[in-house]
């Protein structure tokens, strides 16, 4: 909370308000987080309220995010460079996980899945690539998950490896993916939408 | 995520799992967050659910609450010593403040407040003061609260100052507070019910 | 001590001069600590030595203050948002204390007190709240206190409570302090003084 | 460097040893990183030196590798989910690159890589997916990297996305990487080989 | 303060109590600061309250130290391999300074020195060599010194370097010292007394 | 890594680029950490590759270095104020060792020394005081050192007590190393060449 005491500054990168003019609002952002979200090609939706939404979260080590999934819908294997994330099911059902780390066996890329009912909770521990999934054909589900970092990050696996800008080298993923060339040169040439808005 | 890695160990006073044992269950809770909970005598309660109900969580520096707010019920003037806390109103209409600390005037104690309704999001920085009241006679309110450590502690203010165990000193606190004693005295015998369960 | 380094910069809000131009009195202030100061009403008075003072403080996690108490005087519950406390006394005699937090029972805000003598040392820790008092009607006391960051923050409960500007509604206090508003009412009438310079 | 100091205990999941039977053993490893080493299917091989190896790395928050590149050979892309790495190359010319993060655009999912020659040095901010390859058909290459923790972990991503026990849901997995369910099983039928020994 | 919350356990190889048990005590300690010490050969005493002392330090980071120093006594030059230190002189006047380290010129290797009076105050960034002499010839002097760690560590320069056990090359330290062999085998061969009690 | 996300500003006293102009260039150096060094009066030359080397290493805790050793040559007793240090030999001999700190005895200013061959590691921990020497008449040595900031800082112990600017009073440092005045001065007079570039 340096800006309610210092002299105007900025830190980690975000401007500091003068603090003689700092006020709730700086602490506030009317984000509506109780309105559903269109989702998008893969059905789903993250609404992030990070730093750069409230100006007074910065060096505050939090962010909170609702998060929509169509019917059927995910939110796919993706990573947070910065933190750890805690998630709550407000409604429908998911189908949740994240794999372990290149550990010695027996934990090697170890799948820790669940199914969660409204009102249970999941831990995502920090750098792990982890997924939530909507089971049902019929029905949205909704949660809300909460980050250890004001400026958390998020790295979408699919998008990161084959729709970085420029492509990385199809040799390198052929080879790190098992797959021919053409099956790496179909996949860059998809359109990979980001779901975090 | 250390349990994660390693031999068993306590860490931070928690117990870690065999690492060969650890499974999706440890990073679990069915905590029921979407239900409603009994509120207390001032008409609020707050569900953690922190490292004490999610092994996991050790280390990983987040947890999360559902607050439930009775019509005109409060959760009164506490701090978290550990934690800044990220609110999210889920049902009904909050008016929520925090108080800043000694810091020179104009700044010093200056109660920065907000009426918030469903979707909004405000956030309450590490060891201030801060409080949230329904002031709807009617109808009860709803929050999801995020804290960013895995046992963030609260401190409710009246309950720690007027009903320790044993009391502080009525002179101590008669002077403090700039009253008679004997309205101390009448405080110290009040039930001081906590509102964390 | 980044600014003995690196080009100008600001950093937690604070201006780093230029390294060419570092020199001793950037580390030093002639805080003439070993002066009795004028107490305030409740009979104390703070001398923080932070990184307001010495400017060379900034990122290195430490301040320093004296403590003076006039006889029968307080240093009234109060908590520090980003610091724990370590204490010394110099003079005379203190009855001290803190209040554990809102946890299971039996520990639940639980005080932990001690009457100090010349010589003792006593730890308050991070966000706890805590004061002192001199229990000698007739002798002043002194300590020096060292707080784990060079902004420690300081927060008085009953200024920050009563005393805030603009007031916390009456509503949401009677409530929390189990009292009539007009008690309330009172209380937010008096003048707050603040004990830290 | 705590087992230096204390009594015998475990911090981070390792077992410290009695202080008093400390000896330089506990801070050296005869790591053979002078020894090319046999590389896997996708043509490396990454010998760490963490806190596995080396007692007393324990809370130090460092650790070192040794990289060994085929001919064509690559470190397919991974992350490390607590650790910045920092790369020099000893033999030979490698392709490396980091994809950024779910930005906003124009830097959504940047690739920013570079071709280094023998004694050039790059760095892999923590958490980014990264990925060097030798692109020389004749000639190995070797690269030794330094990484900002004592159990920095490391996920390659194929191995964790397509590799993980049990599998992730092909249906996930299909509609996340845009395929047909049959690519994903081929996929997960595959053997996917760690690299990290 | 995660003895206060948790199941007995050990951190940072401090055992924890059982958190039923905790009591005042444990952050206490009857220290006799405001008692002379008797100094060493090099005329000063350190008297330090850390986590050893007073177990309810640990993770806290903070602890405290009296110094005395004779007439014409110093705390010869040293370091704090994990702390600040915050000095505070209480009696007599001592010349301090502290030296930065390898920068490029014209901060390469600087004094930053200054002459202390009773009440001033100065500050040794973490890490660096620093000192205090007594200039009085008849009058002793007394400090009090704060240091941002539970645990600070001291390490004397000169008994470091020419009296470890066992000694360190004497063809090191004459290259490193641009001495003579005999003169380091001289320095080896006296008595280095600690002054840290 | 905020630099990439970011507003252009400062950070820890580097600049940070407008986020929309970062390139790979910013991740890169080339050190030419392959090609041997001319080594100093004490034989040894140490090139690190830090923050102010590479910008893009800001806030991300490491850096890395070459360090050659001529035949009979030494890096001499100093410490890192802000970083432990993990070292690999690629060429040559080396006897290495750190001096822990004033502990209780028997540990007290323990030498714990090792003679490390091509392709060992050894860790010497944060702020500890260390050194390496080639005992080889007749051969180089070269070893890579890795260290947990991205800028640790350095200090030769011989150049900061004897060769500092202005020189610490002769006074202090004749009683402190237990020699005549003589001797500091002549020490003091020497050339006390930096090995660090």
């Amino acid at each position: 909370m340096l800006h309610l005491l210092d002299a105007p500054v900025s830190v980690n990168g975000f401007v500091c308000k003068n603090p003689m003019e700092v006020n709730a609002d700086d602490f506030f952002k009317a984000a509506n987080l109780d309105k559903p979200r269109v989702t998008n090609k893969v059905g789903s939706n993250v609404t992030l309220i990070n730093v750069m939404q409230i100006a007074g979260l910065n060096t505050l080590g939090i962010s909170i995010a609702r998060i929509d999934y169509a019917p059927l819908g995910q939110n796919p294997p993706h990573t947070h460079p910065r933190a750890t994330e805690i998630l709550t099911v407000l409604e429908g059902t998911l189908y949740v996980g994240f794999v372990t780390s290149n550990q010695p066996a027996p934990n090697r890329n170890k799948l820790l899945s669940k199914v969660l009912n409204k009102g249970d909770v999941f831990v995502f521990p920090v750098g792990l690539i982890h997924f939530q999934f909507n089971p049902n054909p019929h029905q949205p589900a909704v949660a809300i998950a909460a980050l250890s970092s004001q400026n958390p990050g998020a790295i979408t696996i699919a998008n990161a490896v084959f729709g970085s800008d420029p492509p990385i080298s199809d040799d390198v993923l052929a080879k790190a993916f098992q797959v021919e060339k053409n099956t790496i040169d179909y996949l860059q040439a998809q359109f990979w939408e980001n779901n975090h808005n």
